[in-house]
């Protein structure tokens, strides 16, 4: 009885094992199978926190979804119009893109931006993040971002093995590159004639703020002596507040590459379409990543780029729309911001896009009591307790342990809001009471972070 | 006076070796700029044609377009009609791509091909390029091809820096891959523990065959065997002539991924829409590349997203669609490849899709006569005296100086030929003179093709 006992035990032991090993076995073997550049990478933490806060909802809590930055404006109707119109168009377009988009885009920034664009400039592409990478895969040389950036810079440069500068800013520094820190990073620098790519994104993803005139006549200048290209990721550009978007494009003509495309200020960033624009100076960039793009994505489909046209194109219904939108952001972007600094939150005033980069730091001594030590902890605790759902600054390269954290503020109806917007003169500032109106969870979200910080 | 003459000389030599030292440098500095594998790739080969064959009709000259690969079919009204309702989809959907898609998908496969796929093994991307790309990009092992195939597999492997094996097949062989050449490679592989992915494209690009039964049971038992992974891409599956197209993932479930799309069967190549559906136990090979579609492309197009549902949905008036379509094919294929063959053209009778490969050994030695050595300087020679654009077999990993060439007989009005196909009983066979009606251009361009080899 004894001996039958020990051989079953012996048994289910082996057979564990084997189970164990087996387990153990296909996971390696998965390892072993897939790039090493790989590891450690999971989905882009913006995406993954949409995902997690629609679970959440689907469990029936209330969350507010200040983490997924999507425009929530729907696209222009005469936008949406243009692709209704153009549904049967089928053909492959050119690798670059449809030749009159490619012209309009390059108007487009000769009118907004005041430079000498040409259509043989300008790249069209499946999201101006696809861009970036082919950017990122076909330049040979370092790269350098600023800290805090956008999710997906420093991950695309793993996944192709490429080394990255970071720039570290700070709230001080409106959490950009400032002429000094820039400066300051030059004179460090190891190999000063390596070449270099610095990318600014601005207004910016997470922080909501942008250049002055004089910081980005500075910043080309240094680029210039140094010569350091610029990729210029404006975006967000059309959605800055005061409609007053300056590029570095004007300041450094041959060494800039402006980024755009119809994600944010028109609302699409489903459709995805981006946009590179080059100087004659950086053609043979351009050509290069339209021999990857043709063993790649081919062509943006055929029926979105007919229908971008008109939003590239602009007008007058375009234009009412952009100030609509700006006004709506700003008002509900400044009264957030008001509240959170009530609060003893750090966050600057924004000044374009839907982001505000928030500032926990007055709040340390409270959060460790607490054990929180990390922005993840933090927004995690913060998601739990509040239902608020903000993505932790370290997804934005900032240290770990730095409490911040990039709040969108576009948790509300866009279309009902616009077309409330819609019936006030363009002249005149919304009314007092319309965030409370039409951005209320904003507000409700806003109020619970800072009765959030006050309890701690 | 002579002083000054031989100043002058001299300042004249300055300036001009100063000038040539700068252009040098400019390009020198532009090699020294990019990615050293992007050397040597030009656009595609595909592409270049189309773009090329544009040009002489530019300027005049008749040119028959049978270079570029393009269904000349209207993407289906109903499909069309989809995109219209659904153009205002703005949002940024799952990476993997939208749910009921995803299902919609997997139930195509389940019914066409008898394999158990579900939702959660459906990876959508912005054309299946781009996820051949992808995968080829996250696997780590040899990727094997077979020799003609399609134009990208190869340049894609070389961006990434990723070694490709290559099994060559011939004429003899169907120009595909025979379980005895494929067991053949196996023996003679070096590193028989190293993982591979080999990847199989029926009916073909650029060879119009497809597989039998027997021979698909053989190459997955082998595969199966030998632990190797397929890559099965099927985009040209619905386009086999007699709706009988096999996918080798019922032979080989666990092993195989299957890629289709739009672009081919529902006539929606500038649509940009590709599929790769994978089995469980591959599940982490789609998870690892939607870390870096997430990192890239995103997602794809909401509106188009929505519109492939009702195609992948079917039905009966979809299903009308494709047999006039295969009928069509099957009837211009079959008439060409006749006419070619008579004038001593080896080819093979087409199977599916809108291919012929051309194999024009029995004219070496004319050609050899008239300075032609290469299967590029054939097809330029071709296109300059006749206008026929073909595209040469060296751009399918044939060797330069063999004399094959790809025919795509898809220049004809599809619009025009399917609604005369419409009219016609589906259990009928199209009337003797519908090729002449409604593919004129295609019999024309043969002819051209048969004179001229005559007249070598």
């Amino acid at each position: 009885m004894r001996y039958k006992k020990a051989i079953l035990q012996s048994v289910k032991y082996l057979l564990l094992q084997t189970i164990l090993f087996a387990m153990k076995d296909t996971e390696s073997i998965n390892n072993h199978l897939t790039n090493p550049l790989l590891k450690g990478l999971g989905e882009s933490d913006t995406l993954a926190i949409n995902e997690r806060s629609k679970k959440l909802i689907a469990e029936g809590k209330k969350v507010y979804r200040f983490g997924l930055g999507q425009s929530p404006f729907p696209v222009p109707e005469r936008v949406v119009e243009a692709l209704r119109l153009h549904a049967p168009q089928k053909d492959y377009l050119p690798v670059k893109g449809l030749p009159i988009l490619r012209e309009t885009v390059a108007e487009f920034h000769r009118k907004k931006d005041g430079i000498s664009a040409q259509a043989d400039g300008v790249l069209i592409g499946p999201g101006s993040k696809e861009l970036v990478f082919l950017l990122q895969l076909v330049f040979r040389g370092d790269i350098i971002v600023v800290s805090p950036c956008w999710v997906s810079y420093i991950p695309q440069a793993r996944i192709l093995g490429k080394k990255i500068s970071i720039i570290r800013s700070s709230y001080e520094h409106k959490w950009q590159l400032t002429p000094a820190l820039f400066q300051d990073f030059l004179e460090k620098r190891i190999d000063k004639e390596k070449p270099a790519l610095l990318i600014l994104n601005y207004p910016g993803n997470p922080d909501g703020v942008s250049f002055y005139e004089s910081e980005l006549r500075e910043i080309a200048s240094l680029a210039r002596k140094n010569k350091i290209f610029i990729l210029s990721d404006e975006i967000y550009g059309q959605l800055n507040h005061k409609g007053n978007h300056l590029s570095i494009g004007k300041y450094y003509p041959e060494g800039t590459i402006i980024s755009s495309g119809l994600s944010k200020w028109c609302g699409a960033g489903g459709w995805r379409l981006g946009t590179f624009t080059f100087p004659k100076e950086l053609y043979w960039l351009c050509d290069k990543m339209a021999i990857v793009a043709s063993e790649t994505y081919t062509s943006v489909s055929a029926p979105i780029q007919y229908a971008a046209i008109s939003a590239f194109k602009g007008g007058i219904k375009i234009e009412e729309y952009l100030w609509n939108v700006r006004k709506i952001l700003s008002s509900i972007g400044n009264e957030s911001a008001k509240m959170l600094q009530a609060a003893g939150i750090k966050v600057h005033d924004p000044v374009g896009g839907f982001y505000l980069f928030l500032d926990f730091s007055n709040f340390q001594d409270q959060l460790h009591e607490i054990d929180i030590y990390t922005s993840k902890e933090l927004c995690t605790k913060l998601l739990d307790e509040t239902g608020v759902a903000i993505l932790h600054g370290s997804s934005f390269s900032r240290p770990k342990k730095e409490f911040s954290a990039r709040m969108a503020y576009v948790d509300f109806d866009g279309t009902r809001a616009l077309a409330a917007a819609k019936t006030i003169p363009l002249s005149e500032p919304l009314p007092e009471e319309f965030n409370k109106t039409y951005c209320a969870k904003i507000l409700e979200g806003v109020k619970q972070i800072t009765k959030w910080v006050k309890d701690l």
